[in-house]
Parts: structure tokens; sequence; C-alpha cells
């Protein structure tokens, strides 16, 4: 995946500013200047005008935590002091209140709107590669359908206004399957082909899946464009293009992606979130959770997922923000009604049946598959996108795309189960087989002497059309397991959710109707005998199958309590919690035992993004002596002294070093530590201080202190930065244990921390500093964390 | 409230060790020895043999979290390296890493049987006060009429098993009513006499709801025996008693009580947990979901609430294990099935239609009645509590309860919606009026022309039944909010969930109805006309009920999320979310407008509690160097040196001050920091060496350095005490925003924080101080501050 960010790693190791083509193509804000200063030198020097950009960060930079929320409270200070001049000013302050609410309520029209488009399209296109409908071309092969008023499964072929390719250019020839096979091909063909296209030329962060990023960046990172207009654009073409090729993908990973996106688009209405990179990702984490609303039609199920896998800070007001946006999400998409049945879900399912104690055997079996798919599953891709990132094959991506298209779309289309799209599939799967059920799946041989109640149809045996569904679920199964590993990481917007849910509802449909022939045939079996008298409905195989897709998705991403809660709002029933936490937490665990790291945790490390996991242990024995630069045998530590360095000075410490920031002493003797200053603050300030001041050169000195003294004329004019500097830098002993820095960093959201021994400044610890540390526990390679 | 905690003030606000009668009877472990050290110290002196107790707390002190987190990272370090050594060992370690999902298993299982018992009790004994089972007295009203086939509302008193008490005693006579009036007080004045009774004798911490200390206790403070055996014994029996009587509280409150002191037992089983306060408050908080699980039977909502309202470190290994818990509890309450109809959930409604957005105008005035019901209820509530604190009023407690007790059964009794349990009440007034209801408040006139389906009833003229029953609703919804506020803080168990829900039902009912017959009557009413077509259902007043229900629960613990998933599962389905969600968001705006403070909070501060609230914003400008100690004028700070303090010294200073710890320092004149030791521990290691070590005397010198020097033989030995040394005390410079500091406090869950400038020591900031300094900030007394 994401050779889209090989030229990063390169411009990322170094620390030149590097804004790109893309980013400012996409023009995301962030950089945008601040009217005021980092909040914690409250005593500062208010004698220099404030100059722009002072408080930003360089992209592919890490940002301080603490540093935003002090400027937040500062200016949300200011504002309720202002408030209290006059009417103007309360009224501006009671918007600025309420503008979180106005950008969760934006947030959830757009993702919401743009969920309903994106599903209509799809279908539109989807079957576009199989035929087109008569009457009006834009209509999908079901709507063009429902005209007509045959509904049911069997009939739909038979609706007369929906013609297939070959039926309207040749009509039924022998020839027909093979034309129309032939253009199904060349439709996913055109569809990947633009798809990659349009990514390669205007887009290249629109991508994947986008979750690993969008936890990177919610972690306190910064990837300028990553959110931007362009993506969101591009993304939301090149994901219905993508999905409709019939590629072996989803589209509710990279809807997160384009909520987050929106998300990014309305905090630029308010400089309350343009201004202030830590509030932003307030707002971002709550678009994750609405993107999931939308994807699945699950508000409870999105939050959850927010907070369990997306994000990183997500205080409880972020808690109801989210829940506002991915209710009102939900509900813009439910009155755009793509799915035609005026529900909120995606896969709506009705069982009638309750499971037995019994039953809870193949479904830990189902959870020990999935746990084992999902370690198969996510070594298999991050060997094939290393290998991807290192040799040659990185650099042909749309060949890559239109061979792998090719592939599927060869080998899919035979099949009728992988010729359909997959969340037709996995719908089909889930469904309980009612009476009127006709699919192939369903024909079940019924005992003529028994009357047909709708609803609680005895088990029967195996129809000769189940048994041939089951050989080509099987194939199926094979092939969305291989093709998939090929699919997810090529440079068109791919999601994860749908693949992986099919092959678990595959395989747990396979194993669910097996369990129901071995309970009808041998109901005399001592472990049915208690739960399954014949003429009862004891086994359903669509609960095998989704509780198949919840193991499978829960040991790719090891997703817990969101997948069980999504899942329970597609049932709408609390009956089926248990097989269903049974089954996620078995593979939860089967998966863990193989390697912590879900599939989105294994493709931040791919790239190298400076992530500290919240769920990492660190339980190592090292101190913070052993972490902080400089090394035993380094340099000693690059310091400015508070009042005996020149501008000179500063500037040859600037060039000669790519340190983020420098640490303020009292004087090099003493080593005592004032404060800490950052370099794009230091460099813009002199160079502002150059351009504005008069009587600033090169051997002005340099003035941290409250007053600078006064100098004889003859002296060059001093240079004061107090205002520049944070006076309340973060400090530990070198005595802590590492797992406290860790913490530490971890939840206070710091960039760096000084180290020091009674009093005395010994070193500096980065985020990096910290990553690396643990990549080098965890027997990793240190150098693979590449950004700041 | 919690005249129980009238003691411990003056205990609580010095600073000697304060274990209890009570205490010692619940028995909490948490005083248990350590055998290993805080972790901080890594390169600790270890010639001196560990001795009991170190790294304890004292009762009514606050924990630190980052000390035991490290404590409990050293002990899993330790099994990790001792695992290799032998099999027996690793079967230790694996025995160890699964205790945390072995101690949810049996939380689930005993709170969810204790909630069974609960319900079944409460059934009966409610229940006992109008009459008895013929059959079997044990059997409750409903159960008795099992047997006798009538199961309508109607013939439910036409059940000839079940006899009312005066019928029993004297025929159908013409006193009878009053007869039975006169036993119903009886009955309720003696169960509350022994709920006091138990309560004041063997567990007075069993009073009140239990949840603003268990938010307490999370937060990190100690008070042991709160969730001891004892507690819990008494709680449970007490919890029927209090119910039963009739009184307007709930069971709901303190069945989370009930649940984490199940937790607390459990964790006693476990090294891993009785021996460490933060691993404790993990399993705590997962016990509070399944509380809330079993209370509702709502799981998700359960796991929510705890994350929302009660917990204070909730990482995402405690989210999965909540939900395990929660889920246990859920279904261990279903198969004792307490509710006879083997649902999960205590209310369980279904309504046939959906809502129109017309109807969202009274769901939000419903909201706005909500919130000033919750406002009015907490300063009502709150006055009445002080004025029980403060005055004489406080000292009879027992003739208190029995006297609110026997007002209520007066004013109770007449009426029927207040006779019956609230729970039951709330269950009518949820419910949809189907086709075979025969309630009162479903009294309709029937048009004689239509047939009767069984679901999808138009609406119909209020026939006199109903206007009957809104007569009677109006008088209950008084009685309910003037008898509520002087029910809670109470010394009994009251949970205040189903009186806020109670009246929150009515008085939504009665805006339901009064809606429905106005677009029933008045169906050409340009706001009727596009929805309310005559002959349609448009109007579910069960619907309004719900809505009311959630608006006040809101209204008065300021939920959101929690509150609307907790509805969510009653009802089932994602269609009534929208309603819910603007009732609850309305009243929680309209609430919060008139004070940020929950009811818990409420009481949390009333009662002085540490607790540092993650919601309050600190805004204000003020540093750190304004909150430490010492003040101006202050004698300077209490330090130790590292190699010049005799043991005289420390006795002295131990003695002369109430300092939970000592700085210490290089040297008094350079004043830099070296770390810092808790005064317990050095109290502990000074008596343990005084009798275990020879030659060390009041004139022996105290060392904190890694080597002692060699003294000459003349001098007396010396005492090192580097191994009690937290040689990575935490420390902040005097500049730091004390926003930043709250942060830093809540975050790490910090005890005390030394502040430094330029490496020198200045002063010490604890939570206390945080506490204190943030009440005078919002203008409180500072005083109200009493533990530690």
């Amino acid at each position: 995946q994401r050779e889209c960010e090989g030229s990063r790693d390169k411009r990322g190791s170094n620390y030149t500013q590097s804004v790109s083509m893309r980013s400012s193509l996409a023009g995301v804000s962030g950089a945008t200047p601040t009217e005021e200063m980092n909040g914690a030198g409250n005593l500062m020097d208010f004698l220099d005008e404030p100059f722009p950009d002072v408080g930003t960060y360089e992209d592919f930079h890490t940002i301080d935590w603490l540093r935003e929320k002090s400027r937040d409270t500062d200016r949300h200070r200011k504002i309720t002091s202002k408030s209290k001049e006059s009417i103007w000013e309360l009224i501006k302050s009671l918007l600025d209140a309420w503008s979180g609410w106005v950008v969760m309520l934006l947030i959830g029209l757009l993702s919401g709107t743009l969920a309903g488009v994106i599903d209509l399209a799809v279908d539109w296109m989807t079957d576009l590669k199989e035929g087109v409908c008569l009457s009006a071309f834009w209509y999908s092969h079901e709507q063009c359908c429902w005209t007509s008023n045959e509904t049911t499964f069997d009939d739909r072929d038979k609706c007369p206004q929906w013609q297939k390719w070959a039926e309207l250019m040749t009509g039924h020839g022998a020839g027909a399957y093979v034309l129309n096979y032939f253009l199904y091909i060349l439709w996913a063909l055109l569809f990947s082909f633009l798809a990659v296209s349009l990514v390669r030329v205007f887009a290249p962060y629109a991508c994947g899946s986008g979750i690993p990023e969008i936890k990177t960046i919610l972690s306190g990172f910064i990837i300028r464009g990553y959110l931007g207009k362009w993506t969101l654009l591009i993304k939301t073409v090149t994901l219905v293009l993508a999905v409709s090729s019939g590629l072996s993908l989803g589209k509710e990973g990279p809807l997160v992606h384009v909520a987050c996106c929106c998300g990014n688009l309305f905090c630029s209405l308010f400089s309350k979130y343009s201004k202030n990179e830590g509030k932003r990702r307030e707002v971002l984490s709550a678009a994750a959770a609405a993107g999931v609303s939308v994807a699945f039609g699950a508000p409870i199920g999105g939050v959850l997922f927010s907070l369990e896998e997306v994000s990183y800070y997500f205080p409880l007001k972020t808690l109801w923000r989210s829940f506002f946006a991915a209710l009102v999400a939900a509900f813009t998409l439910r009155s755009i009604n793509p799915f035609g049945n005026s529900r909120l879900v995606l896969f709506y399912v009705e069982y009638h049946t309750p499971w037995y104690m019994a039953e809870l055997v193949p479904f830990i079996l189902l959870g020990v598959f999935g746990g084992l798919w999902g370690t198969l599953f996510i070594r298999a891709n991050i060997a094939w996108c290393r290998r991807r990132k290192t040799t040659q094959l990185g650099k042909y991506p749309v060949l890559e795309v239109i061979a792998v298209t090719g592939i599927t779309a060869v080998l899919a289309y035979p099949n009728p189960y992988t010729r359909r799209s997959t969340s037709e599939l996995i719908s089909e799967l889930f469904n309980d087989c009612g009476a009127l059920e006709s699919s192939q799946l369903c024909d079940y041989i019924n005992n003529p002497n028994m009357s047909r109640p709708v609803d609680d149809i005895p088990d029967r045996p195996a129809g000769p059309g189940v048994y041939t569904a089951l050989w080509q679920l099987a194939l199926a199964l094979i092939f969305k397991i291989v093709i998939t590993i090929f699919t997810f990481g090529m440079k068109i917007p791919s999601g994860l959710f749908i693949p992986s849910m099919a092959v678990g509802a595959i395989a747990g449909r396979i194993v669910g109707i097996a369990v129901e022939q071995m309970a009808y045939h041998h109901h005399d079996w001592i472990i049915f005998k208690n739960w399954c008298r014949p003429g009862a409905d004891c086994v359903t195989p669509g609960l095998y199958a989704m509780v198949g897709a919840a193991a499978c998705l829960g040991g790719v991403t090891r997703m817990t309590v969101s997948l069980v809660v999504i899942m329970f709002e597609l049932t709408g029933g609390l009956e089926y919690i248990v097989p269903l936490m049974a089954a996620a937490v078995t593979s939860k665990w089967v998966a863990d035992a193989f390697g912590k790291e879900g599939i989105y945790e294994s493709h931040i490390q791919l790239n190298g993004y400076p992530y500290l996991d919240v769920r990492d242990e660190f339980t190592h024995r090292t101190l913070a002596t052993d972490v902080m630069r400089p090394r035993r045998n380094d340099p000693p530590l690059a310091v400015l002294t508070q009042d005996s360095t020149t501008v000179e000075d500063v500037e040859t410490l600037i060039k000669d070093t790519d340190y983020n920031g420098f640490p303020v002493v009292v004087s090099r003797e003493s080593e005592r530590l004032i404060g800490f200053v950052q370099r794009r603050d230091l460099t813009l300030a002199i160079k502002n201080a150059r351009q504005k001041q008069d009587g600033v050169v090169s051997s002005s000195v340099v003035y941290f202190t409250e007053d600078a003294p006064q100098l004889p004329a003859s002296n060059p004019q001093p240079l004061k930065l107090r205002r520049i500097l944070n006076l309340s830098p973060f400090t530990v002993t070198d005595h802590t244990p590492m797992e406290t820095v860790v913490d530490i960093f971890r939840k206070l959201g710091l960039r760096q921390c000084l180290v020091t021994r009674s009093g005395r400044l010994l070193g500096i610890i980065t985020k990096k500093d910290v990553l690396r540390h643990m990549a080098q526990m965890m027997n990793q390679d240190p150098e693979s964390i590449m950004f700041n």
C-alpha cells in the first residue's frame, strides 16, 4: 500500500520544509497564521508585534497537544472577557460556543449525502457491467425492476426492462455468455483504470482505506492535504469507480476518510477549529464516527468505532458530538434511501429462532477461523506491500491495478457468488431462508405434508441447489482470500471491511449449512437431542454467516466492542450478542497470539508514521537516561543561553542542526533550564526582526530574560525573544522509568520532554526517540520510524 | 444525604490514621502489605529488607495513579521473567494474565444473580403490603395469578388465589378499604424501619445511591469499607426493604454500588488486583457497567454509563472487559428471569407507529421540562441535604425515614398510580394501548364500525377512564416531584433513576394524551393536516412518556449518550433515537444553563470529596506559582536533605507537620531536587529500622544518596533510605499555567507535583491545592474540600 508515501519518506527524514504540490493542490489549512501565541508563557514580553505563523507546525511534524489546548483556552478566555463588552461580542461568543454543534450538523448532512450518492452510483455502475435499463439508463437493475411487479428473487432476471448487454446487441445467441463475460471484464478494466488514473493525477492521498493515516493524524501528526477538498472530491469519485469495478474491496473504510475530509472542510469555516490542530482533531474524531455510521447505518457502532479504533484524544464532549454527527449522518442517509427499503442499515436481517448453548462450539470455531484468517491476511498483505514499496513493482501502480482487476474479473464472472457485488453477497448469506426466499441457497426439500408458515420453517434436508451453492461458495472463499491480499493497498480507494466480512460470511454460511444438515439427519445424536427435535427450526445458517463475518472482521481489525455493536445494530436484537461476542473475542485472542497488531497498526508501522499506540504496553526496565539524547559519546546538547547568545550564533545553530527546538538555559556552566524554544518560531522571529526591527544585526544579543539590560549605545540593539519562549517545558528526571515517560507522552500528547538530574539539564527525549526506543525493545528496526 | 460522612469530616481533616470500626468490619483489603516497592526508583538500594505496608495508602487519602501503574508493570515484569524458569511459573503467569477475565465472569455471575434475587424479593414484598397468595405465600401477586388463567389486566384483581389483607381477615366489609389502607402503611413503616436500622447498625456506608462515592473512589480516593462484604450484604437486604416500603426511590443506582462491591470482593481473590489500587479501579469500572446492565437489562448502555458517568481511567482493555462483564450479568439475570417474560429489559416496549417531524416540538418541550425539573430537583435536594448535615435534623435519621415513609404511604395509597410500585407505573405509562389493553389509560371510545386490528389502532377519542387517569396522574406528578426531593439522601439505599423517570413518564404521558386528543379532534388544523389524517394512528402517548422519562433522567444526571443508548436498548429500534436524543440534549442544555453540575457531582461537592471532574474546564489565567505552597508569607517548604538529616530531625519533621510527603534536595542552599519521599513510607521505614537494624539511633544520619560514605566507627550507623525515595517526582515550572497543571493532575492521576524555577525547588502543589484553587476560582468555599 501507499507508495504515495515513498516520496515522503525521503522528505520526511530530513527536517526541511516539505510543502508538496499535493498539499498546495489540496489546500488544507493548518498553516494559517495564528494571531496569538502559545499561552504557556503568560508573562511574555508584549512589546514586539505578533508575527504570522508562530505556533504552527510544519508538514509531517507532530503537534504538541498541551500547547494546542493552552492556546484554545487563551482564545476562549479572550472571547469570554470580550463578551462582556457589547451585545455584538456576546452574540459572537455564543456563536463560537455553538460552532461545534454546527460543524457536527454540517458534517452529518454532507457525509450522509455523500454516502447516499456513493451508494446509488455504485449500485448503478455495478449493474452497468452486466446490462442496462431500457426504460431509463440511469436506473440500476433493482430500480429498473421496481416498476414491473415481480419482486421475488426468482423473477428478478425475468424483468423485461432490464437487458443484458448481449441480449441488447445480439439477442440470446450462443455467444451471449461469452460476450457478456467479455463486456463485464471491459467495464471493470475501464472503471479501475479511471480510478487509478484519477488518483495518480489529482490526489495521491485518495488511495487506500485512509484509516491508518487518519489514526496517525488524530494522534497528532500533520499531513497536509490528506484531508483536503481535492482528496475529498477525488476519493468520492474514485471510490465509486473502484467498488463498481468488482475488485475485492469495500467502501466502508474510505467512507471514514471521506467523512473526515468533510470534517476538515467545515473546520475551515470556524477559526476555532481551523487555527487549532488539537480542536480540529476533536472534530475529525466525530467525523470518523459519522463515517462508520453511514457506512453501516450504525450510529452507536460508529461512535464506538471512533472511540475504540481511530481516536486518540476523545473527551466526553467529543462523545456527545460524535453521537450527534453520527445520528444526523444516519438520518440524512435514510432520507436519501439508497437501499430503497427505508431501512437505515446496510444488511438488515431478522432471525426467528433463538440460538442454543451447543451452537457456541461452531461459533467459537468460526472465531478461531477468523483469528487465523486475520493473522494470515495481515502477514501476507504486509509482505506484499513491503515488496511493492521496495521493488520495481511500486513503479507501475496503474499496471498493477489493471492486472489485478483483469484477474479478478476473469475469475469472478463464472461464479455467481463472486460476480455480484460483495455487499449483495453478504446480504444474501446473512439472510434466513424464509418461505418466500427463492435463492439457490434456500433450495431445501420441503415436506409436502406440512403447511408452510411464513416465519417458523423447520429444518429441512438440503436440495441440489444448496449443494451447488456450497461448492460455488467454497470456490468463492478461496478466491476472495487470495485476491484480497493483493487488492488491499493498491493505489485506489479500498476498504477492508466488506472483503473481510465476505470471507467470514461465506465460511460461516458453509459451517451453518453443515451444522443444519447434521442436525437434521442425526437428530438422535446426543449433542442435538436436547435442543433439536425433528420438525423444529433449530439452526439458522444466516446467523452463522453473521458470526463468521464478525470473527473475520475482528481478526483483521482487532475491534471487539464496536464490532459487536455494529452487528447488533444490524440485527437490532440483543439475543445474538453472545454468539457475536464469543466469536469476536475468540478471534481477537487467536489473532493476538500471533501478533498484537491489527491491519491498521501494521500499515502505520510499514509507513513509519510516528504513532504511539494506546494499546501497546511498555514493560521494559529502561530509564529516561537510556533514551535521551545526546547519547554518551555524542556532542553535548545544543542549547541557547538566556542572555549571551548572538543572532549569528542562533542562525549558525539553526543551520548546523536539524533539531525541532532548543532548550534555553541560564548559562552553559550551571545548565539550569529556563525554557524551550521551537526551531520554527525562532527562525520566523529572527527573519521578522531582521526585516522589521531596525538595528537588529548579526551581532545583536538574543535575550530570553524578562528585561533586557540597558546596554551602551555602541552595542547593537538586542533582540528580545521571551515572547516565543515556552516557560513551562515538560521535564522528567533521568531516573524516570521509560514506562512512565511513554505514559506521559501518550496521555499528554507531548512532542518532546526535557531530562534533568537534580535541576541540571541533561538531555531531551522526543516522540520519535520514544518510538525508536519502543521499536528497538521489540526487536524492530528503529530506523523504520521516519517522521517527526 | 450522607450524614454517614459527618464523622469522617473530622477524621479526614487531620492526617491521622483513621481505620474505623466500619472498615474493620467490612475488611476491604487495600491495606494489605505489598511485597515490592514503587518501581519508580529502579536503582534503589536493595540492602534493606522490604518491610510491610510500604507503598500503600491511608484511609481517605488519594492514590497516585502513575505509581500504581508503575508498580503493576514491575509485578508484570517479574512474572514474565519468572515464567521462563519453569512450567509451573508459566502456568502461573497464564493464570495471572487470565485473572482479569475470570474476575469479570465472576462479577457478571454474582451481580446478575443478586439483581435477580432483589427483583424477585421486591416483587413479593411490594405485593405483601396489599395482600397474600393463598396457594403459596412466597408468590407475588403476579406469580400467584399465573396459575389461574386470567392474564389480562382487568381480570387481575379477580384472581381468586390472591387475597387482600382485609378480605382475608374480615371479608368484603365496609371497613375493608380502611383496613387495607392501614395495613399498607404499617407494612411500609415496618420495612423502612428495618432498612434504616440495619443500615445504622451494621453498614452506614450502605445508605444512598452510592454513585457519588463510587465516582470518587474510581477517581483515586480511598474509602475503606465502602465496597466491603458487609456493605454488600446489608445494601442488598436493605435495598429490598427500602424499595418495598413504597418510598419514592429506585434500585438502579444502588445496584451499581452492589455490583461494585461484588467487584471489590473478587478483587481480593487475586493479588494482581487486591494489592494495586489502580488495577482494582479498572475492575470496579467494569463492575459499574455490569450494575447498570442488570438494572435496566441494557449491557451496551451499562458500558457507556460507566464510561460517560462513573469512570475516571477507562483504558480500552477495560472497555472490552466491561462489555464482557455486562453481558454475563445480563444473561445471568435473564436466566433467573425475574420479570417472567424472558425479556432482558426492565421496560420492554414496542411501538407500531413512526414519529413525525412535527412531534419534535412536544418532544423538545418535554426536554425543557426535564431540564427544569433537573435543576429544581438538584437545588432543592442539595439545600435539604445541607440542612440535614448542618442542623439537628441529621441526628434523627431513623425518625426521618419513618416520617417520610409514613407521609409517602398515607398520600400514595389513595391514588392507584402511586400505590403500585414505581417501575410498574413506568411500565404502564410507556406502553402503547393495544387492542387487548384494559388499563384505565387505554379507555378510549372505540368506533363500533371499525374492525379492531391488533397492532394498528387509529387515534380515538378518550373515554371517561382516560380523563380520570389524567387527573390522577397530575396529582401523582406533584406528589412524586415533592416527595423525591426529601427521599433522596436519607439514610437508606435509594436510587434516583426510577423516581426521575417516573416524573418524566407521567409528564410525558399527559402531554402525549393531550397531543393525541388534539390531533383527533382538530385534524384539520394546519399542523396536523399533513401527517394525521382521520382514521390514522399518528400519536403514540407511550412514546411521549418514554421521551419525558429520558428528559427528566437527563436533567438530573446530565447523561446523554448512555441515556439514549439505554432507552434504545429498551425499545430495540433505531427509529426513536432522534426523539430521545432531541429531548436528552435539550434537557442537558437547559439544565446546564442553570448550573453545570449533575446530582452526583453536587453530592460529591456537598460531601467535600477530592474529585477532579474531567468535565470541568479550567479557564482562568493563574499560574502554578499562584497555587503552590508555601505561600508568600509562609514558612519555607519542609524538605529533607540527601545526606545531612538525622533520624531525629526526620522524626521531628514528621511530628511537627502534617504533610503527606517531603521533597529531598541536595542541600538547603542549592535547593536542587533529587526526589520525593512519602510520609507514610518514611514513618514505616524508620520504625522498621529502629526495631530491626542495630545501631540506628536518633543521631544516625539518614542518607538518600546511592552510596553512604564510609564513616568513622564512632559515628552511629547511618540509615540508608534510597529504597523509599521516589527518584522521578513530577515537576512543573512556576510559570506553568494552572490549566496545564489541572490537565496533568487529571490525566496522569497525580497526588502531588513539585514546582521548580530554573532547577531550584520552589514549592509543592497537591491535588487538594488544585481542588481548593478551582473552588476559589468558582467563588466557592475552598475549605469545602476536606479530604486528601
